[in-house]
């Protein structure tokens, strides 16, 4: 897949010449390398100054430096008084978001925080209060929502190309289940893995859900369940405008990241295909073959992972709402925690059983 | 699309030249003529003697008579008393199948019965009783065993290509809702329509069905709501053996008859597209158009309704058992009898709630 | 595939219960029985009264009398001679074609005649004057003009669709070569296999080839090119209408019967594919698997030699033209010529220097 | 798609941080524009620090200044006598690259050169004695060959992976044909447009064509023809390597850049399809609508003008051959001149006819 148009010859709202907003990156594991990369290489508004990593090592050190990222912390606390620094990106585990983007908020940076942004709804709330108070921007990284592909369907939803939408259906399966040791630690697969799919029902059907049904259960491998997880998941969302949703997730399939989707309408369907690596299809005595998915998430969402960066950057430069809140975080943790409760009590579980900040 | 070669160059077991079976068909709408005209056309071991319709009239006889049937009778006793005529095909409206399959059994006729059997487990029960002491063949019209494309998915299956089933999802939606007065008569979607979709599920699993969460909707309609029906649904489904299904139902798809499954495994994953009138793509300035659906069920489904007959007449004459049993007639009834539950009570309900006839 | 509905609710003019017409089938090779079994299983308005063959041997017998053909000859003189055969099929060998026709047309009886009529214009244009002499029809089995696929090409060109078309381009390929005890016998590849392709380009471009430029080699079986013939060619054509063709030959694609057209113009383009058994799709680790093509003329064309045969009968019943005349079965036998010898020279050829019977 | 994770995550032999080298780009054109931003955005090793076009004019400075290039001349030579100069970029006309080329290679500049080089062949021998004796880098912008899906149908030839190569078919087709000026000064289609695919004809066929046969018209717009030039084109190859190739050409097709190939071998077909901007399909009543193809060659092709000029740099940075030499620039050339020769003619012409210079 060629490199699109729109990054050469930007359509977007174009950065002005204005001095480069100054970033630091807290926590510098992959998906910090992931945006350290992109912004020096594709974020034309943003440069990072500093990254910092509690398990600081050579490794990372040099990874930045190759990037041209000078200052290399072990506390984040050396990036939040920074006074040059405008923004900080959270790419450190789960459990600390809440607490950092609390602070960096006090520190009046603007925030662009990995997901989710907690597991628990309180804390989200406190981040969000904390925000508002402090006036900064704040974006979470539902970075899928910025795909080419789940764009288009998007697309078809709000211009009505399809009519009324009557099914939301996302297939979302890794290629290979994660480790013992990261099942036990991700917070569980819906919060995990399928927090992007929640974010997806909402961003696909332009509404609420409203309610959710979870069945599941540790099919691809046994040792999972035993760790009290599961890596295999069929999920019935209602949403408030009258749709019906379908997620089917699995944290294995052996041909690759299969992510699709499909909006079904009154008025047609448009449905999202796998990407790969190149259109060549190989034909002989054993069959037409055509390509696997593009095998992971940096693979299949690189693309995606730049954009939102440029519209958090515009965002702060513009002073103009991002385009995925705090609010938007926070959702798919609710609806999560509502899709827990129904796999363990073998019920659909309303949205308001877990909340009522959910606005319907 | 081409007839296949297996249709002029039989694979089967070939028929030996024995006198050919003589069939009754109790019911002349719609259903009976295409069985009528497939038997005529392309079952070489059968031939249609006799028609029957309480509503018989001029059109329905003549018919008859350019296909070769000459005997034409408004009362169905006038077939089953005929000493000549081996077995009869009840298309007749459901709430006479059993009655007549009863009486046709104990007239020692072979029996084909167009689905559902009926809507009573107790009467499906009394038909299979009936079959038994008679001894008669008895076989359900549940065609789409015999479909190219399910049959690949059941193959796959079969023989373990994609290793363990982990998901079932079965995609079926018409071409567009059926008048209000048809809806009223139905037994509703899930006992008109979804019951193919319960017995796929079977099929296509290889296991049976243990609980069924169903949520739905009138959708497309609102009209099918006030006449107590619905006219979308997404139905959840948990096998005996631990693979997890989705059925996704619509009565109106505006591109056509979307007739679609997936078996998603351990070591892959299998799908079926839907077939087209030709392979014909064309470009233009407005996209890159293919061909939409086979239009409705007797153009996507014409081959399998000539091909569960000629099982039918195989298993007559070789006195083997029929594809389709009676059981395999009740069991999708009482799925779909669980599925009307779950949606009145907005739970998942355990099929045994409903009978404890399924065998698992 | 399925059937296609309009095998069974046929939209074609109908055969309205006149005496079925009588067809003695002459030559009952392959291509014989394939035309035997279709007539008696698919073709409405005709019997097989009687067969001949000069190698008339046991399992001939048996395969006919299978079919209730009861009459087995030796001699094709048997079958002209009788009275009551309405029309014959000549399916012998291709030397024999044009004698066999002449007598044919003397005898009264309507023909249709296996491609190519003959591999010397002389001796087509005496079958020409015979058939309009006498008075009969005449057809050639120029089948793929009645397949899904090029009708739904042709008919984009004739309605305009795709504008004015510029290129005509066609892919044919054999699964695997012949014999070189086949390719010996065969008239040469032009003859025997792309002479189905000449007509196809007349037929998809409604116009007359002008010129032709061939180059070939024998890159499959060098055993072909000592045999004096080719197994893989790349033609040239150029048309009346302006259009340019495009002929793309293999005698041995390892994935199957290859036959795939496109006529692109200036409104746009229409492509047709190949078609498959079913349409599933299995996914691995090793890729994603589509079914190959049908494997050869047999399964690919089967509907197509069923409808060439309804049409041929329709015709003899209403005293209308036959849709492929003498003249269509000349034609391309003259561009096959121009092609040959633009392959001896290398250098293009017009179809003008071969023969003037081509009407521009 | 996506942007590939190897620009990310790059698997070539990675820049070491020496100094990057610095660029200077002479005509600053709609290709040079290309080059100046793919540079400053995507490639690592090089920078580009001067800019020459001898229509300097505000629109350019700006262009050139967002970009960071703050050297802005009108004369070629001012960037030919900066020593800080490491390569040039020569994106100016046609009928200057020979020259400039040769300016450049006596000023020990390693040179980047657009296609065609000259359409002279003695002019691009004189190119190529210069780059031998001042023992500079050069390499003729054949980007195609950085395309992700022909490098995978190269890939599939020297992997053996089809067997030997029968056939090589291209089909390359504008989305518009250019205004009438542009046609008059092109050099012609061949020179222009099929130059590529003569390239890639070298490329895929991993050989060198000995023979060419061309047939064109002007079939979309009837001035092209006035002007002496064609915009449609089917063109038969013969290699050296047995293989048989075709060109298929148009100015225009409705529905976008249509740039696909084939490899047919004795072990299998490997064949690509056109990129689209998404993967989205839209189903309604008018039928099941894909993406078109990108629109031209700025979006089709973008990743490989950032690829090839990143292998430049790599052959610059370690004095290693470069992709595409003076060479692979003046076989095309060459094989045009045949091209040209046999459609004035109407017979196949051979290189050695042209030139003795293609070493087979």
């Amino acid at each position: 897949m060629p490199l699109q148009q729109e990054n050469l010859f930007v359509k977007k709202p174009v950065y002005k010449g204005e001095p480069m907003k100054k970033i630091g990156i807290i926590g510098f594991g992959r998906i910090g390398k992931v945006h350290a990369k992109s912004i020096q290489k594709f974020v034309k508004g943003a440069v990072v100054k500093s990254i910092c990593d509690p398990l600081l090592d050579e490794e990372k050190i040099m990874f930045a430096n190759e990037l041209g990222i000078m200052n290399c912390y072990k506390d984040y606390h050396d990036i939040l008084m920074d006074n040059e620094i405008d923004a900080v990106l959270i790419c450190s585990s789960t459990n600390t978001h809440a607490l950092i983007s609390i602070e960096a908020a006090q520190a009046k940076k603007h925030i662009f925080c990995e997901k989710p942004i907690d597991t628990e709804v309180s804390r989200i709330q406190a981040v969000m209060q904390a925000v508002e108070e402090n006036d900064v921007k704040f974006q979470v990284g539902f970075n899928r929502r910025f795909d080419h592909n789940f764009k288009a369907l998007r697309n078809a939803v709000i211009e009505k190309t399809i009519g009324t939408p009557h099914f939301i259906s996302i297939v979302s399966r890794d290629p290979d289940a994660p480790s013992i040791e990261y099942v036990k630690v991700s917070g569980g697969m819906f919060l995990d893995m399928t927090i992007h799919d929640f974010d997806m029902a909402r961003f696909l059907s332009d509404s609420e859900v409203t309610e959710v049904y979870a069945v599941g259960d540790a099919l691809v491998n046994p040792e999972i369940k035993a760790a009290g997880d599961i890596d295999s998941a069929q999920i019935t969302l209602r949403f408030a405008n009258g749709a019906i949703g379908s997620i089917n997730n699995s944290r294995k399939a052996t041909y690759g990241y299969d992510q699709r989707a499909e909006v079904f309408g009154s008025k047609g369907s448009i449905q999202s295909q796998n990407d790969t690596l190149n259109t060549s299809i190989f034909s002989d005595e054993n069959g037409i073959t055509h390509q696997k998915p593009l095998f992971f998430f940096l693979e299949r969402y690189m693309q995606s992972f730049t954009d939102e960066m440029n519209e958090f950057i515009i965002a702060v430069e513009n002073n103009t709402p991002t385009p995925v809140s705090v609010y938007d975080g926070l959702v798919p943790v609710i609806i999560a925690k509502a899709a827990l409760l129904s796999l363990k009590e073998n019920r659909p579980v309303k949205i308001s059983e877990i909340s009522d900040l959910v606005k319907i």
